[in-house]
């Protein structure tokens, strides 16, 4: 399933090549990232999609809770494609994939020790926290997301 | 995207239904689990997806490492519904929504208060330790998932 | 030398035995929670006193935030005197040891499976969150944390 | 309790200065470190004595389950000095206090933004795996825990 989107005709990067990706976040792996196996416990993934997108967000000026809106996590998708190993450095790459009115699809991909571990895709809808309701991303962000690598 | 995916015809089974479930794991939510706005963080839904999936295969007699064979996530796709609030508990079904030779596909809903705060279906690959290959699901694990509520 | 602190004459209460506690948390035992060597990580040790602190202080309506005021945690001491074994259940009991005028000293034990595998004592500042100086601890909050098993 | 022990005439090294430590570990800190007011989590505290203690070992050549023995903690004290504010970069380093037959003390400090944030001494326990009971740590060990600063 996660692996038919990969072959969306609407996918307008890959998301394997580092190369790809202007905002790029690093992590340093812990002990307490790991599994019993030695290897990253597979929630640490979605951690680590979640710091690179909160960077991302605060680079652009739009981290939670700035001027009455926020993002909220609609839907993501991952698939993992090779194994983390610890000690040493993982890096997350974020970037748009697909603007809307009020939400977006970011594109993530994770790297280690030059392969990719995993990928990402994940939908965020810009809310008003007074009224929780959608609201319209703004054209200053759009234009911060774009020049970091957003598309569409 | 993942919100095509619970149209799709392949679908065996509603996971915002509490009682569409024999398998469900209980967890206590905890302060650490809360986000600085108070709600449930989001990679904490991908942990509570992890314990209903270890509980299930534990239940099993399928556990990590059991026999020199072990579960490997291939993909998890998540679609969240509603926020979580603590103090309070939450519970998370699994089941399988279907059936392949070396993999299967496992469908879940979670719970709190009430409502469902999510689902997700993720891909798990029953893998040789030695070879890290794929390896055929045994038949006793294959009827002991189907008797807690396994599809296809 | 944390041993020291065990003998010590000032201790009021046994912090090895259930019994003494009024307040129980309980809190269920993850797969998260475990560390590569099947037994409880020694991190989840202070998130489990974290966890029975905060229950305590919402049980008597001094939690974080309430009224300008918060707790600040100057110093924890624990002593570990055995392993936890998943799955199951830790209940980790909290009083007050001694009362000063703006801090107190709390008290912990931690049990699974009818032993007792920690005990924990820390020192903790009511702030005023506007100066960030210390404040008195307010009379009633105190009056509830003595029917709670506050000593001193 | 835990300020006494820092006057303690036994105390061979200040533990609140960066320049006393030889083997420093740097972690970068994560928006899942944040509590809900912004500050590193206290459990987290705990989780870098974590990272800075594995990677003393691991740098000696001692980490977990190498040879059929390893380090068990017995007791460790924090000092909380300071908050610590994200993004950015938190070290931590690790020493020997003092060298027992079986056991040693090992004190810690932990620096963000030019600052002490805590303090901490732990006592670790070498141990035999099969026996579970306490073993000599091994002269080599010994050797290179001193030149990594070890005292006494």
């Amino acid at each position: 399933m996660t692996k038919n989107i990969k072959k969306d005709k609407d996918r307008v990067v890959d998301l394997t090549l580092p190369e790809n990706f202007l905002h790029m976040r690093q992590d340093i792996l812990r002990f307490a990232d790991m599994d019993r196996n030695g290897h990253l416990n597979n929630v640490k993934f979605f951690e680590f999609c979640q710091e690179s997108r909160v960077a991302l967000f605060r680079a652009v000026g739009a981290h939670d809770g700035e001027s009455g809106r926020a993002w909220m996590i609609a839907a993501l998708s991952i698939t993992f494609l090779g194994q983390v190993q610890a000690p040493g450095i993982v890096e997350t790459g974020t970037l748009v994939l697909k603007f809307g009115n009020t939400s977006l699809q970011l594109g993530q991909g994770m790297f280690n020790n030059g392969h990719c571990a995993a990928t990402a895709e994940m939908t965020m809808v810009r809310v008003d926290q007074e009224t929780g309701k959608p609201f319209p991303i703004e054209p200053v962000l759009r234009d911060r997301l774009k020049m970091l690598g957003g598309h569409g």
